[in-house]
């Protein structure tokens, strides 16, 4: 039992496109313990696209062809599904009529090229399309069934999900499973998340890095025929990665840094308020992606200029003289003046040199100086040093002002 | 002469990680006229392995392998290749020098792993890898030249454009050359745009549509094999395409919709201002992307609850109550305070409902209020509605602002 999976377009071969379907279908496969053995891509050629069906038919129990359906001339994949089958293209009326209405729908009517779109190789079986103009159609060939589907990844994957899917899974002797835990980290450099990982291998569990800077991600893979022992298996490693990495994991599943935090605040009922520089309102603006956000994060200051910080923030003309806009007097200052501001619990601020001008020998492009306060806990700061395009640093600046704050709420005693 | 890329990996085979290296290759060589022909995926698998550098022998001159290159057990490229020409691996010295090097860098000392990753088969000749531990490595069998590389895109791309892409393009008798131009266009869905194209099919170029929601991009391709003609030939297109867009084009190349904006302010010497609610910093972020935006941006405000509004922008708390914060009176306030605050040109304001709740039959989730003010053109304000999660009402709403300022910069007589 084995799956192709052939993706057809010169947009693809070019480059132009990058095909999503084929890791996608992967993947749906893959985690129902279907393996995808082979995956090809094909330009937009008669001889091409029938040498790729021969071969398939040859090692594949399951084929899907992606793409060549559409109305134009360089959609070829239906005329090379004939020629393979060795039977003629015959127009189905059903589906011309289906196309028709589709299209009234939009105030539009069919012309030729849709004709096009209704014509199949003659003895398959039509794949609806319910988002789309563009029919799929199935046939079996030997010991091998294929499917031709529309490239469109919205269309495909219905189309798959809907009528391939169930299919193969239904024949499928299923081989291994496939199960998946993410755990994501923040505030470690890549060999310090393999230092503190040195030697955990744990049992029948793959272990793999995804690199989503400025968060290093650990992907946690088992795989086998029994769901519950898989999740057994994962449990234990997610229990023993957490150990070795301690709080700089900050997720075992989906939740971004910033719904970490904001669960915290909203647990330990703090209210926040940002004042920026160089992040320009990005640390703001990630803390306000998540619904509800006003309940903890009461409004931010945007101060890119001296000016801005002294008359919005209250920050000294002294200071920033004396110390320079990039600096730990600053920050504390800014960080009391957006608490004030706002009347919040917490004020958190951030100036740095985000690039690529600006930097000095001192203080360098990417130094970033945080500033924290609590309405009890008093004020600190805190300088780092990041690499990177002027982009990396905000995302790096942002990403650590928000770790400050979920470390702080991982230690507070209200 | 033709080109096969094959990319390695049980993580690519089972979806959990989007092959990106072959769409990367496929454009740089097509962009030179070089034609890649074939393309497919294999598991980490021996067999797998061996049999298609079989095949890829037998077709192409050039032959591409990405990943499998690593220090793990998995990683299998350099075994198969030995088997492939019949050769045995052999330590080199030399390559492992370098990574012990490297390593050293890092505060880290190489590890039997490091020794595999300095075993190659006899006779080949090494790549070096400029950015990572994992060198590649290339050798000629019959007719066919083939490269390993590492699977990793940063080391794969340096390592093509290095050492690949010159040998490739010394030897290669180019085909069609390919030519693209992006068009960016914002403010219009995608059926207004193909109904200003409506019958626009200009001569020996392709026109193709990429969606980069909020923004629609037009995508211009012209082949052959004269470059001088196919500029020609893309200019006039984008040309007509411009009469057609209007002003909703802001773009003939790579320029963000914020860049084309921050240039014209900078042209007409026009500061900015931002008030946000809904884009919570979104919009005063994108704006602070570009490097010397402190020469046009002053400052930002995200006044998130009413209170903010009132204490730092100077809204009325009759207005507020009166017409509720998503109204056109208070970003009318809104953008006038901002003005006041920073002591800007331009104010720009931004209240509205990202949702998922918090909608009203009067006010539906979607709802934002812009307001605009300018020192001497005085204030005005608009209503859109828009669809979508709130991550797409915030992307929706920040370019909306954004697109105003534009707008009014092109209409702009100082």
């Amino acid at each position: 039992m084995s799956v192709e999976v052939i993706t057809t377009g010169n947009e693809i071969m070019s480059g132009l496109t990058q095909d999503t379907n084929f890791s996608w279908v992967a993947a749906q496969l893959s985690s129902s313990g279907i393996e995808v053995k082979y995956q090809c891509a094909v330009a937009d050629d008669l001889e091409d696209l029938l040498a790729s069906f021969k071969t398939a038919s040859k090692r594949a129990r399951f084929v899907i062809v992606s793409g060549g359906l559409g109305p134009t001339g360089d959609d070829l994949s239906a005329l090379a599904a004939s020629k393979f089958l060795g039977t003629p293209l015959v127009f189905n009326s059903a589906v011309y009529e289906d196309i028709a209405r589709k299209l009234e729908k939009r105030g539009r009517k069919p012309n030729t090229h849709h004709e096009k779109q209704a014509m199949f190789p003659e003895e398959t079986t039509v794949i609806e399309n319910p988002v789309g103009t563009a029919a799929g159609f199935s046939f079996v060939s030997g010991s091998s069934k294929f499917y031709f589907l529309p490239g469109v990844p919205r269309e495909f994957r219905r189309m798959f999900s809907e009528h391939v899917f169930p299919d193969i899974s239904g024949v499928a002797e299923k081989g291994t499973m496939l199960c998946v835990r993410v755990l994501r980290t923040f505030g470690l450099g890549e060999s310090e998340v393999a230092e503190r990982l040195e030697g955990f291998s744990p049992e029948g569990v793959d272990v793999g890095y995804r690199i989503r800077l400025p968060e290093i991600h650990l992907r946690l893979t088992a795989s086998g025929n029994d769901g519950e022992m898989l999740d057994s298996l994962l449990r234990d490693a997610c229990g023993e990665a957490k150990e070795r990495l301690e709080d700089f994991l900050f997720s075992l599943g989906d939740e971004t840094l910033e719904e970490v935090t904001a669960s915290l605040l909203l647990e330990k009922d703090l209210t926040l308020s940002i004042a920026e520089s160089c992040t320009g309102g990005l640390c703001s603006s990630r803390f306000t992606d998540i619904a509800g956000s006003s309940a903890y994060f009461l409004g931010g200051a945007v101060t890119y200029s001296n000016d801005s910080k002294e008359k919005l923030l209250g920050v000294s003309a002294e200071t920033l003289e004396r110390f320079g806009a990039v600096s730990g007097e600053v920050v504390s200052e800014m960080a009391r003046g957006a608490r004030n501001l706002f009347g919040s619990d917490i004020g958190l601020s951030i100036s740095g040199i985000a690039g690529p001008g600006g930097g000095t020998a001192e203080k360098p492009v990417g130094t970033v100086w945080f500033g924290f306060t609590h309405v009890s806990y008093g004020t600190f700061c805190e300088r780092r040093n990041f690499a990177g395009t002027r982009d990396e640093i905000k995302n790096f600046a942002a990403a650590t002002a928000i770790d400050m704050v979920r470390k702080f709420c991982l230690d507070y005693v209200g």
